[in-house]
């Protein structure tokens, strides 16, 4: 690589509200995103929320010239909605779902039905390793309570941990995806310090865009004002994030934020607002690392949270499939208790009537607890994973800054199992 | 790193046929095994089909003192099975959960509940970074009429995959575990030729232990003999795989095979036996590659192969998702006609008796197609991937020898996506 090597890329990125029957205009929307993202031509278009294969499809052959590589991530039931368009040849790609995506019976949110999941993608780029990774984690629907919490952070540190170590060749790595976390919550915190991410929105120098980075707000028409009454200027759940090995340089020049209508014809595309970021790789001199004793506290200490949500969302879960083992005992009473009702002819129609439900309950009661169960062994993990890197954590931070950088390194041998 | 620079590595794989209730003298067989772990004192135990955590945390208190390091893989609702015993510290450690893994009705074989996985493992040993991996893949319970073929080459693709990405910094990578695949299986050659790895039996000059390397042999007092009918020596399906990045070199010194019986008391550890392998791992001058244009034909052929199989099981689980969706529909019918006839006051009774029956029908079906339609999605995602690196080695063939190694390095732009 020449000393004044420098790389510009742009980046977009967008949740595409493209649910098929529910979501307004949707054919409409990805018309015009596919014009938009011809006109301007970007390096990498990351798209969440495509949920119908046909809208890639179509996408796929409207933007053939401008962006001869693709590609749909497949997953779940519904499939994960994630795909990706590019300027540049795909190296190689593969994708990691989730463990936990919320509850089956929770029909009417639906995650659970999608698989969501983190694509990967591997560029070369200037003679460069390019790792992009795009994501959707589970949606939050309640944010006073919300049931989806420990899902969500142990989402966030599957994420965490498959771009950890899909990405130790990389020369840059960058994330973009809808998060649904906002920036100070523990999701995001967990992932930006196991990962040492940097967000474009904070990096910049340069963002045109709502007030705070927002990229719901309620001058979208499509956005239900009433779930951002919390929040009057709106939320950060969308994010671009990027780093670079040592060695390597790299920053956000401009980064542009649509705001509530698409910038040409004044309808938006989307009930999010779409990412445009113009990043640039350079060449740098080695730089002194600081400390990292002062870098180890803020990851020890999200650490020790998402630890304790974990463990209090397993708690949860083993609850609920305690809950669903009684009920099964009981349904399975019932039924005993019908069948001698049945066979000794006493209140016979009654009897047959309530056979339906009880059979339903206990088969209800059963998946239920088998879900529950896997849940809990989920988060228990995800737990044990946080658990180890919390323990090398504290132990790279008591032996002080001297022997920190061997121990990282793994010269030192002073490491002790996980396990509880 | 020193010119002479030579590190021995002795390491133990055994599936141990830990199922509670259900396998023969498990308590003890527990007990002796971690006597013998003990006593041999190996820097790597990798044990498989532990699916009692209960097992898991009596060895590890037992092996305590020789294996500081252990790991219990949970994944599924019973769990992955997996865990390992290390004499070294651990530095990292994460998991992948296979996407498909059978039926979740063939309640009998049980592997759904599973959650089949690979487990990583990251050491540091003599300034190496070295990738241990151990896995369990599907059982097969038919050779001549195998229904998991698809899902098992999926997972065979999936555990490649797994490694390749994950092992890019890796100085030398090992794989143990039961593979339920024979060694000129599609599945075992597609893992080699995507990989690199190689296999300990077919490289060590000092092998003891049965004929062909079999690891479940008609021996052991606890394998079924029927099921070996056609393998009078027995069948080799678990496996020690390793590489080491160029400038290294690894060698099978010794591999040693236990023979249906325990090497002490006689009695056999498990049905299946258990691997112990002695490997070196020696600096080695720089050594010109042979031409990759004779190294990918096996390469493209083999994913030929996995592309036709994961196509046609592609198309069966979409069948099936079809089929399913006749019999809801055919359900839903019965429903409206029993609803009609109890309106109508006819055959009441009849009517009601065939209610429960009539939405098990229904519902039953439902999970039916929603687990088949997730099926043929995995199995897509597999073919897409797998399609993928078919095109850029077929690229690479088609250039010749010259411009290959250029291509391999990402230097070249000629890729093309992969959707069909």
């Amino acid at each position: 690589m020449k000393p004044n090597f420098s790389l510009r890329l742009r980046v977009f990125n967008l949740n595409c509200w493209g649910i098929p029957y529910l979501s307004k205009h949707r054919t409409d929307r990805v018309k015009r995103l596919g014009d938009f993202l011809n006109r301007e031509s970007f390096d990498l278009a990351l798209l969440e929320e495509v949920w119908s294969e046909q809208d890639f499809q179509y996408l796929r052959q409207k933007l053939l010239p401008a962006y001869p590589a693709a590609h749909y991530f497949r997953s779940g039931i519904i499939g994960s909605g994630l795909c990706v368009f590019s300027k540049h040849p795909i190296q190689e790609f593969t994708q990691h779902v989730f463990t936990l995506n919320g509850y089956p019976y929770m029909i009417h949110h639906g995650d659970w039905f999608c698989g969501k999941a983190v694509g990967l993608l591997v560029l070369h780029l200037g003679g460069l390793v390019f790792n992009a990774y795009v994501t959707h984690l589970h949606a939050e629907y309640n944010r006073q309570k919300d049931i989806y919490l420990a899902h969500r952070v142990a989402q966030a540190w599957e994420l965490a941990q498959f771009i950890h170590h899909t990405s130790k060749k990389a020369d840059v790595v960058l994330l973009c995806g809808d998060l649904n976390l906002h920036p100070k919550d523990l999701g995001c915190r967990l992932l930006k310090e196991w990962t040492g991410l940097h967000d474009a929105y904070l990096e910049t120098r340069d963002f045109k865009g709502p007030e705070e980075g927002c990229t719901m707000v309620p001058e979208n028409c499509y956005v239900n004002r009433q779930e951002l009454e919390q929040f009057p200027l709106g939320i950060r759940i969308d994010y671009v994030l990027y780093k670079a090995v040592s060695g390597l340089y790299i920053s956000c020049k401009t980064l542009r934020t649509t705001t509530g209508h698409e910038p040409h014809s004044g309808s938006p595309l989307s009930d999010h607002e779409a990412l445009m970021a113009t990043l640039c790789v350079r060449h740098s001199p080695p730089q002194h690392n600081p400390s990292p004793t002062h870098e180890r506290s803020p990851l020890i200490s999200v650490l020790r949270e998402a630890w304790t949500e974990l463990d209090q969302g397993m708690a949860q879960g083993r609850w609920w499939a305690t809950i669903a083992g009684y009920v099964i005992g009981l349904g399975l009473l019932l039924l005993t208790l019908l069948c001698a009702l049945v066979a000794g002819g006493e209140i016979r129609e009654v009897a047959v009537l309530l056979w339906t439900p009880s059979v339903g309950l206990v088969l209800g009661a059963g998946a239920f607890y088998l879900f529950h169960v896997q849940e809990a062994k989920g988060l228990c993990r995800a737990r044990a994973e946080l658990q180890h890197v919390l323990g090398r954590a504290r132990e790279a931070q008591d032996l002080g800054s001297e022997s920190q950088s061997a121990l990282l390194l793994g010269q030192q041998e002073g490491d002790r199992a996980e396990e509880q």
